[in-house]
């Protein structure tokens, strides 16, 4: 039986603009873009903070796959985070047109009672105190899963070091993980974060796949050449959470289960950008993600006789 | 029984510096790193031209590998093709500090009478016209596999789109083609080059590895995360070699075949970095060759379940 996830993370309304089209006040935020994945595997809580004009109804999609929004604080009279952006033509920039922070701002992430006991933890991208808060209530969770961002690496260093001491799989992209470590080399870059405590570091690179990288392995797995990519936000947070899903779905982390969690990451991702907002990972079917998935495997492989 | 391979490329003396050290006037050129690599699996023969300066006795660890130079014209009195460049500290890019043409400003490939039956044919990135001359030459090769730069894009795009045409594996970088369509989309340019002639197309990344693209099938390889490299010139020209060498070695060029070449020109291009000029890809062992592609196959191989 999969394990129970809790994920703590930014729960937000996007307005985002692409060559294929715009969406407005539609549902974003790590914690949602997460759970939408992971649920296809396990279990999944979220903990969040959106204000009283957060519209709940939207919400039905993510219930009707089995994510709990129990730890999902509503402030009255509060207003939720809004992001605005609009991708170049190439989807390779973008700009950001606003950040309202709203409620986020003060965000101050409380863990119901039974969800502290939850196995396992994904700290999405927030401010490293906030992801130490977290891990502070928490009652020993088996896997702890953490992402963060070149701002928190640029203003809260030490911190994060702090929250990645206590993490066991670290997920970065690779210019983060050049930030971090100060390794322009991409391979020492990631040694020198798994020397921070992670036994697991996961470096996504974009287009060009991710990259495994543990004590005594190495995992290089490509991205689907994509024909049609209608709106990349929330790639990175989709692979994060069919990741943890993976492991949490077979209740282990040895070479095989990374392995599996990092393609079927990446399959995830890959849906997440054919839509806007959540709109094809809340509509894919398992038959589509286990072709999607059986597309990986023939991209990949070979044999040397 | 390997087929046998006919290269038509530069031959030149490099003076090269990195953050590891400087060679002067060391073997290089598209054709001897090509041959250094492609004579690990078949018989390989070079046309080129060098001036009467050139150190032939350089060339006897070639000749050891089965590299017959029969087709190496010797101009008296001319000086051989040399070129100097410096990579900057993070190995991504670097300075051309001179480019003497010397004889083969005037190269004018005479294929010998014995060798324009050869089977294989490789056109290393030269001039266009002179590719196109070559494959005049020749006696209908069962198999012609094409590089080209980005001087002969913007230069002689209408003669490279000949050569595409007549070329059944054409092997570019990333922004080659994106440059030689005019699609940013990496799959788009990749099919756009497929339209051109070529049943397959080989899109090299660099440190991210290469996709192979044809009408029903792609193939993404990674590049081996390396520890350490100490001189990149050639490469891509030591990819081609092995690439080219394996379907020689297999006499076919069915879907197991081609993704087997790519990883054989991967893996040989991964030794040719690990020293100057071709200092590395003449020491390599069988043996330790055999190690580095069972390292690529575990680089990359998971399961569903």
């Amino acid at each position: 039986m999969a394990q129970e996830i809790l994920v703590v993370g930014s729960t937000a309304l996007d307005t985002v603009e692409t060559a294929h089209g715009k969406v407005e006040d539609a549902l974003g935020g790590s914690a949602f873009y997460f759970s939408a994945a992971a649920s296809r595997y396990a279990p999944v809580q979220v903990v969040g903070v959106v204000g009283d004009d957060f519209p709940l109804e939207q919400l039905a999609a993510l219930r009707q796959l089995g994510v709990s929004l129990d730890g999902l604080e509503i402030v009255p009279g509060g207003r939720t985070f809004r992001w605005g952006g609009r991708y170049h033509a190439d989807m390779m920039g973008r700009d950001t047109l606003f950040t309202e922070l709203g409620v986020f701002q003060t965000f101050q992430p409380r863990i119901p009672e039974q969800a502290r006991r939850r196995p396992v933890l994904f700290l999405a991208n927030i401010q490293p105190s906030l992801q130490l808060d977290v891990l502070d209530q928490m009652e020993s969770p088996l896997l702890v899963v953490t992402d963060t961002m070149n701002l928190w690496i640029d203003t809260a260093l030490a911190d994060l070091k702090r929250v990645i001491a206590r993490t066991h799989i670290l997920i970065v992209n690779d210019e983060e993980a050049r930030q971090i470590t100060g390794q322009r080399h991409l391979l020492a870059a990631a040694r020198a974060l798994l020397s921070l405590g992670p036994r697991t570091v996961v470096v996504k690179k974009g287009e060009h796949g991710a990259l495994m990288v543990r004590a005594d392995s190495l995992f290089a797995a490509p991205a689907l050449p994509l024909e049609l990519v209608v709106d990349p936000t929330g790639a990175g947070d989709t692979f994060a959470g069919g990741f943890v899903g993976s492991l949490a779905l077979e209740g282990r982390v040895d070479e095989g289960s990374l392995r599996r969690a990092v393609i079927r990451g990446s399959a995830l991702a890959s849906f997440s950008v054919e839509d806007f907002s959540l709109g094809r990972l809340l509509s894919v079917t398992p038959a589509e993600l286990e072709t999607r998935l059986r597309e990986f495997a023939a991209l990949t492989e070979f044999t040397l006789v």
